[in-house]
């Protein structure tokens, strides 16, 4: 099989180069002062600014007790900056507070749906439909739970310009599946799904729909209730806030009506020998004690990508996006892969070189300082649709600029050198 | 029914009182500078030293990065760290490496051997063990379990001195049940129970073993190993670590065997379009981007502690829980819950008033800076087994000292004053 993407000549004319970065804030960022470093790798993570620091910092010196329990001010102060933390991610992607679930990853706030919701909704002989170019987390978890009833995981197709084929999403649609689950944005692609044109499509089958918003926070302005998934999942730590918390926006009468996940404290009302009843949501979802402090550095975050605004963030990165596929067509044997119009994509940009796997790509511009990923990045059914086994991904955030993209080219440049 | 306890008389005759604060740490922990705060709720979270504070702000200021993808030297470095905090606390407990995974809470733990083990194990008619004195996170996802595959939950009894009778856990492991779960100490009554003694006897009857020991672990010396059960789940946020990061200590034959529970990237090995194979453990049971801030601050809090030794936390409390006991003896019309002697506990006395709520006493303690819990502490089972509706807990920590006590029996005499 042909590896499928797309060279240089086709989008260098697309570009505009001359403007130039409309973000200023890699100073914000403690962790770049570190010379030479060049991070192209906030799709795996993002590097934290000191807003977030400094906020979870805080908390721990002078506001730090559990939530929701205690009567005295630290725990009554601790509950305020918690539940304002879930009214704000709430409030920035137009969600209701009650509908959004602290997890402590977005694969969590997707399994949540995969156990809670399937295991009581989901049959012999149902289908689920996922798409060619889901991460892991939006495959595996239905995968495991398909076992479990013995349903079917079936395939949107993934077009060769890296954009789902809506022909394959109707015609699995006319099965009438239980559940429709699909990224937002690409994490190697970067292609920006329709999800509420998909959304709008699964409801007319009866479908369920879940939206992988993991990529889409952090790069493009996402309005939750404008999509109208029953379920969208995103994460704290790319959107330059901590690890260990994820979000889970659900409609709010379907949380309602769910069973339980996770069972423990907080999550229940009255606890009987052999039964329990629930908590009204969103506790009934958030058993044990909750990601305090991660949920507190999230909020900070959150208020500080509201002080830049998305519009500016996704125009600051969408002029990256765009002048890397432009400089990249320099690199002779270079294939991108995902769609040629940068308005199409996020912040994401795979490719692949004749000459160099993926992991010598990255070890080479390492020496750079140029932190690039290589591998499957936890999307193996998309490498198969894509005819390869890894790509290199550059992956953008409001701190990089131009300058980190000509890095990038010249540590290509050395690849070429070496391999070519 | 008489609400079970003793009254001070029975107490004081135990109680050295003559030894003064063994460690003296207080200034280590940057919140307890807030003047008059005397934080006796370190049973719900514990408060953070600066070392841990510092571990987490340095990480994220300078080597933050994805773990276990990266070729670049920030993801190295941070895969480092994060496996040395793994390497640590299963070094600290004497558990295998290999079989620690990281959860989100030692809630999630416990739910993980429920989903994973208890969905393929369990079945109609089959008897899982617990104790009247578990908290919710040892009940409840053991009834969610029981609900989905139609077996029972049986409680071992707890006696009048608050600790657990023995003879119950043998009637019930004559039915031959598939799980025992009992915690390691009480988060109410402190009882430390004998968990080696009782893994032994549930591993006699076939059972498979969970301990919770997210109450014994920051308080009392730990030999995983050695109490050799087959599941051991604590918490970062209760050993002066963060939020957001739960500890399972798995049987690693027993763990490879497992299903896996959390479907997503790095728990798998392939991803074909129906079916998975999964990572080696421990990486089977962390889908998704860990906690990887949180284990750095795990680490460093484990660090901290060994630098104490657990030793002399224990001494430490253990005086003060004397001293309490003690102390509480002036307070007219209070009962202790749970057992006399200061050296069966842990670092927790919860009491009751004859003329307060619970609640009014936590309230009126507060206005004088003391911090304790009030309510039902997520263990309604035991609260029935009581004969409360809740309690009034103290518990203690490594910077408390006897001036901390001192200042809750003064509250508690204002608490006689209003109410008494």
């Amino acid at each position: 099989m042909e590896p499928r993407g797309f060279t240089h000549s086709d989008v260098s004319a697309l570009v505009d180069t001359s403007s130039g970065a409309i973000l200023d804030v890699r100073h914000e960022f403690p962790v770049l002062e570190q010379e030479g470093l060049v991070y192209l790798d906030s799709g795996a993570t993002a590097q934290k600014p000191a807003a977030v620091i400094e906020a979870m910092d805080a908390f721990m010196r002078h506001e730090n007790a559990s939530v929701h329990r205690g009567v005295y001010p630290l725990a009554v102060e601790s509950t305020e900056r918690f539940e304002t933390a879930r009214a704000r991610a709430a409030g920035w992607l137009r969600a209701p507070a009650r509908g959004t679930i602290f997890t402590k990853n977005a694969t969590e706030a997707i399994n949540l749906v995969a156990y809670a919701w399937g295991l009581d909704n989901v049959g012999a002989g149902d289908t689920i439909v996922v798409t060619e170019m889901e991460h892991h987390s939006n495959v595996v978890s239905w995968q495991i739970l398909a076992q479990r009833v013995g349903a079917r995981v079936e395939y949107v197709r993934v077009d060769g310009d890296g954009r789902l084929d809506l022909e394959t999403l109707d015609a699995l649609l006319a099965r009438e599946p239980k559940l429709v689950a699909v990224a937002h944005v690409s994490n190697v692609l970067g292609t920006i799904n329709p999800v509420a044109d998909i959304v709008a499509r699964a409801k007319a089958a009866g479908a369920v729909t879940v939206i992988d918003g993991a990529q889409a926070v952090p790069q493009i302005p996402v309005d939750v209730g404008a999509i109208d998934a029953d379920f969208y999942a995103w994460t704290a730590h790319k959107v330059y806030g901590p690890t260990g918390l994820g979000i889970l926006h659900g409609r709010p009468a379907l949380l309602e009506r769910m069973s339980p996940f996770i069972g423990g404290g907080h999550m229940i009302s009255l606890v009987s020998d052999q039964e329990s009843t629930w908590a009204e949501i969103p506790a009934k979802f958030e058993a044990g004690t909750s990601p305090i402090i991660e949920a507190v550095g999230m909020g900070a975050a959150v208020e500080w990508l509201q002080g830049i605004g998305m519009d500016r963030v996704r125009a600051h990165e969408l002029d990256l996006v765009a002048y890397t596929l432009d400089r990249l067509s320099e690199i002779p044997g270079l294939t991108l892969h995902g769609p040629r119009e940068p308005e199409a994509r996020g912040a994401v940009v795979s490719f692949a070189l004749d000459y160099a796997h993926p992991h010598d790509v990255a070890e080479i511009v390492a020496r750079r300082g140029v932190c690039v990923r290589a591998g499957h990045h936890c999307a193996q059914p998309l490498m198969r649709c894509l005819g390869v086994g890894a790509t290199t991904r550059a992956s953008f955030a409001v701190h990089n600029d131009r300058a980190d993209v000509d890095e990038l080219v010249a540590a290509l440049h050395d690849v070429h050198e070496v391999f070519g």
